[in-house]
């Protein structure tokens, strides 16, 4: 028997899913439980995330894509991953300033949600954000992350498709961040594409691009698709074509690029689609998803555990810093005897 | 009795060192021993974060710290916590092409670190290996990342000291960005001062911590310290003397302000030795370790017993993918089992 709950978020009730998302934010093990009703009912959002260096514009971007989709008359979901502070626990920014134009769009839904869960580990709740968005009907879930690095990745497991933003003239660090990124960029996209230097940061992703084709072997020799200049992303190599990341200029204060950007996000997911890679990017993300639920079950029981048996976690966390308790003792003991003894009964 | 290994680590061997980082990255019990011999013997470096906007020239910063500290007399190290792939698992930036002015200095320990464990949780290894050079006795730990957001939450929870750099004009997201590390941020640096928006990013940086200080009572009326116009960093706010982030204006690429740089990080140092504050932060470093180690250790112990007893992981997330396994009730069953069952004896 499904609960009104989940059939209310499965007809794409915006306060039904706006309380599930609360009771999950609150931990509540019923919300756990609808969860698990809506489960068969997810993986037919297409979800894209949309992340890269801070100063990217990717608000605007995001806003631009959403205003795209809605005049082609599908539904849109937002799920916008804030930094964080592991002492405040709240999303900094709430929703209200971001994308306020889509504020009264029925077929817009847009939520923030903290990168951290309490007790530090990466919080499953982007995820879980995102899983019900897809329950209610989404046609398209965008996933905005802003910063670089560990939240860069892990949008790259919630999304089908990945778009790296950039700008031109973010500096010598940029190099770095590209390298970071190389692996899991679907789709490029140079933001403020009308300022100085967009050339060369498009000549830079090019070279970065194409010195990871270099160290495939037999990969040199592809002809330019002649309409695309910056990177035709289609190569037969061998057994399966091989995707290659275009490189989409955008100016999304003046919604340019927009289309094309569009336009790329769809190209890659009839790639995934026709491929096996499609196939393989699921189990990726499926595993993703499992291993941060599971991270997060078993320290919570873990730590409750300990709590029980050895006082509690900031007194032990003040007797580590005074170095009387070894934490490497702690920690090894504990996941050993959590896997010896019985334990609670649930 | 004292292992070998552990006793040339303790005496600053830098090959000794080395080869016990590379064990630990190979995750070789070994290691696990000779981390827990050293653990007593940690405690004294002083552990000073480096994080901020990609572009905002922290390697550069770090490289005219280092300087500085050497002139002084004190033995660095430097951790450089890469981001990388989930897919790769390895750190990008090799240590080769980083400080290399320092790369004959064998005062100067450099190491670079990958941000994610094999199994996708945050890793343990930059906790890891600022442990290890603080065992080897040097007098400061520089941790650098290379992001915004979690890595750079992350670097809070190892340092004593967190310096944020920013640069004039990075654009609207920098407010996010500020948002984020307003907490975090002991110390800020606004690095290429030199360039046009300098004043503008010290006057909001202002604001921001102006709006911080409105939230709490009695906070509006102190003076200003005259000699320190960007903020005295020290208040009387009843009980204890609450910190200030003071705003210190540099240009590492002319190595100018690193001594005042240095000296913000040197009064937040005895700020934090003078107050409650640094026994609390000392509580909360611990306590992040703890929880890192241990749930890095209960997660492999699960996927283990999951792979054992349910296939192996990739085919179970191949199921998951396909909607013919259920994340949910695979996490937390498993979760069950592992505190009720005897499960494998060590």
């Amino acid at each position: 028997m499904e609960s009104p709950l989940a059939a209310r978020v499965r007809s794409g009730d915006v306060r039904a899913a706006a309380r599930l998302m609360r009771d999950l934010d609150d931990r509540l093990p019923s919300a756990d439980g609808v969860l698990r009703e809506l489960f068969p009912h997810t993986g037919r959002a297409q979800v894209v995330g949309i992340t890269g260096a801070p100063g990217a514009g990717k608000s605007t971007l995001v806003d631009r894509l959403v205003a795209h989709h809605r005049r082609a008359g599908r539904s849109v979901g937002v799920v916008a991953v804030d930094p964080t502070s592991t002492f405040s626990g709240g999303a900094i920014l709430g929703d209200r300033i971001r994308m306020q134009g889509h504020a009264l769009d029925p077929g817009v839904f847009i939520r923030s949600v903290a990168t951290r869960g309490h007790l530090g580990g990466l919080s499953r709740s982007a995820a879980d954000l995102v899983a019900v968005m897809d329950a209610m009907g989404k046609d398209v879930v965008l996933v905005e992350t802003v910063g670089v690095g560990q939240d860069e990745i892990e949008v790259a497991s919630l999304a089908h498709t990945v778009v790296v933003v950039t700008v031109p003239g973010l500096g010598d660090d940029v190099q770095v961040i590209k390298a970071g990124v190389l692996e899991i960029a679907d789709v490029f996209a140079v933001n403020k594409a009308d300022r100085e230097g967009a050339d060369r940061t498009v000549r830079e992703l090019q070279g970065m691009l194409g010195l990871r084709q270099g160290q495939r072997p037999a990969d040199h020799d592809h002809a330019h698709h002649p309409l695309r200049p910056e990177g035709p992303e289609v190569r037969a190599t061998g057994a399966e074509a091989e995707w290659e990341p275009p490189i989409v200029r955008t100016v999304a204060l003046r919604d340019e690029g927009t289309a094309e950007l569009a336009e790329a996000i769809e190209r890659h997911r009839s790639h995934l689609a026709s491929t096996e890679q499609g196939r393989a990017r699921a189990a990726q993300r499926a595993r993703a998803a499992f291993l941060s639920r599971l991270r997060e079950q078993l320290l919570e029981g873990a730590v409750a555990r300990l709590e029980e048996e050895e006082g509690r976690l900031d007194e032990i966390a003040a007797r580590i810093a005074a170095r009387q308790a070894d934490p490497y003792r702690l920690a090894d003991e504990l996941a050993r005897r959590l896997r010896r003894d019985p334990g609670e009964e649930r």
